[in-house]
């Protein structure tokens, strides 16, 4: 994050600004003349924050109410992970949320700072959703092995393709499925070659 | 697949025209004259066979050799998927396969013939990957409830948000543990809350 303590006038307008025109313009159609102009503050008060239009747009995908979601505390890590892909699958769902994740993918590949801010949105998400899996392991439902990225990245990549890439719906059952393949596994913990 | 009975003439060289523009100069920029004139053909050489440049690119996608893999058969479940995930992760390491996707999922939201292509380049690849759970139901590994697409996408997932979001690397450690937590998932068969 890039903002300092204290954070500058209207920003909630700036992010949504950020947000708003990557979403409908694209990646290269955003910059921080745009941004300031959309929200209504002088560019000045952005520059004064953030040093680049990456910075901002990093610390707009962290704080949007738009991306925003609420961490489960069902009780059960089932119930919990169900919880956490119904609203990653809500978002998906969102065409605006589409267009920002197909400008930042593309954008990826070229420019480090969008690949940087692109990583930390998702490493940002995994460190909210730790409590989820710290509260399994105290519940016993858990190991120490098991591995919190390594299910994000199961759970968050089964929904890219399923619903970004294959426009598929994902509903309840789909998302029981989903969660519960990713609990017990394909085989179970025995069987194998 | 657009392709009549008759291929083209120079049809290698229109596919792999139509992945080096992408690659290079972005979607936007992929029209059938550009590919006509890197191909060295006639741009109703091209217009013969596909109508649109989402049909020649959907059958450059499915049909480019850079994009390629030989579908393994090792004998076993475990280093069959193992197999597929080390040459996903090998796809995705290379720069230019980075920009085809980046291309094509920046382009999914509003364009629903980019979208299709996308999703028929990865039903192509499941069509042809079904020979490894066919195998692996024959050897008894695997029972008829397993569902090849979810455990694909789950491997293919994963590895999207690893290797291309994240620049993570991908060496063998990594892929035996996620094929293994595919496989016998992250909590087993009996425990949970």
């Amino acid at each position: 994050m890039y903002r300092t303590a204290s954070r500058p006038r209207r920003t909630d307008a700036i992010f949504a600004a950020t947000l708003d025109i990557l979403a409908e313009r694209g990646y290269d159609a955003l910059t921080v003349e745009a941004v300031a102009a959309r929200a209504g503050v002088n560019k000045t008060t952005i520059y004064r924050t953030w040093a680049t239009k990456d910075q901002v747009l990093a610390d707009a995908l962290l704080e949007s109410p738009s991306l925003a979601y609420e961490v489960p505390d069902s009780g059960c890590l089932r119930d919990d992970l169900m919880g956490v892909a119904g609203q990653i699958a809500g978002l998906l769902a969102d065409q605006s949320t589409r267009r920002i994740i197909g400008a930042m993918i593309g954008s990826l590949p070229d420019r480090p700072a969008t690949a940087a801010a692109t990583s930390s949105f998702f490493v940002d998400r995994l460190a909210r959703e730790q409590i989820i899996f710290q509260r399994a392991r105290e519940r016993g439902e858990l190991t120490d092995a098991a591995d919190p990225d390594m299910i994000m990245n199961l759970l968050a990549g089964n929904l890219w393709f399923h619903a970004l890439i294959h426009s598929r719906k994902v509903d309840d059952t789909y998302i029981e499925r989903l969660v519960d393949t990713i609990l017990h596994g394909v085989i179970g913990p025995e069987a194998g070659g």
